[in-house]
């Protein structure tokens, strides 16, 4: 059954974000862009979803300030799309729901993150257990028992990397 | 353009939390779990959905062992949906998804969160400033100037109350 946009009446910050982040797709281009991803080609790769649908979610994200749009290259002039710090700051939630679903419905963690400064493995999105706060660049990321995608850009994001990184293939 | 459920080859924490979660009206229906409501009309005095959709979601959400469904009353007999704990896990990724949207998109705050034992106000979803961790049942809600509806269970919600206390009409 279709709805529509229809959680105004909500009044509700939750309901805010979802009408933005809820869309098939949305948030899981978040994820690979606070992976390093910034490339249309590479989300591509990444996400095995539909050219048009990825365009319209990237359009979507750069109008609500979550990515921007950034030229690089000259011939041919190309873009790619950077999170902002609006954009890094889904971080927690989106830790957060893939943790649950560690947790609760047995995923494999694709990657495990790390204090890139002393190395201690982080146990929350933001807090290292040893040194307090940690900035999402700095947290390193390291493959996990889950990591199995083949694709190129999945092979780059394998190794010890720290996080907003850009991919470069 | 319809996608179906093509987050398979995902294979990633995120993407099968959000098989589960990234429904239209699925994490308010958590949302108002967390706040204590448990009773269909309850659900739907709040949400506004069609009645279909949300028998469809709390019977996912049964069985994905995130609600419970328990019998009360006598004549007729009826049923209420019970958080369970792996639902209740699921209230870090909410509170971030909610507070993103207050800090970046301008959302009002429906209702603050405080540690019921000690009163300091939370700025985490799990965490006292002054206490260290707090459960989501020792969670006192207070209203916010976001609150602003006006439906009797949002009222009976408004006060201040425990996370998680059922609420009674």
């Amino acid at each position: 059954m279709p709805l529509g946009k229809d959680y105004d009446s909500q009044d509700c910050s939750l309901a805010r974000s979802l009408e933005l982040l809820g869309e098939r797709w949305t948030l899981l281009i978040v994820r690979d862009a606070l992976y390093g991803v910034r490339r249309f080609s590479d989300f591509l790769a990444r996400l095995d979803c539909p050219k048009a649908v990825l365009s319209e979610r990237l359009r979507v994200l750069v109008a609500a300030g979550v990515l921007e749009k950034r030229p690089y290259g000259d011939s041919p002039a190309r873009s790619e799309y950077v999170l902002t710090g609006k954009g890094a700051d889904l971080w927690p939630a989106i830790y957060h729901l893939g943790r649950w679903s560690q947790v609760y419905e047995g995923a494999e963690a694709q990657r495990l993150f790390f204090h890139a400064e002393c190395g201690t493995r982080l146990t929350g999105p933001v807090d290292c257990p040893d040194c307090g706060a940690v900035a999402v660049g700095d947290i390193e990321m390291r493959p996990g028992p889950g990591a199995r995608r083949t694709d190129p850009v999945s092979r780059a994001l394998a190794g010890p990397r720290r996080m907003l990184e850009p991919v470069r293939l």
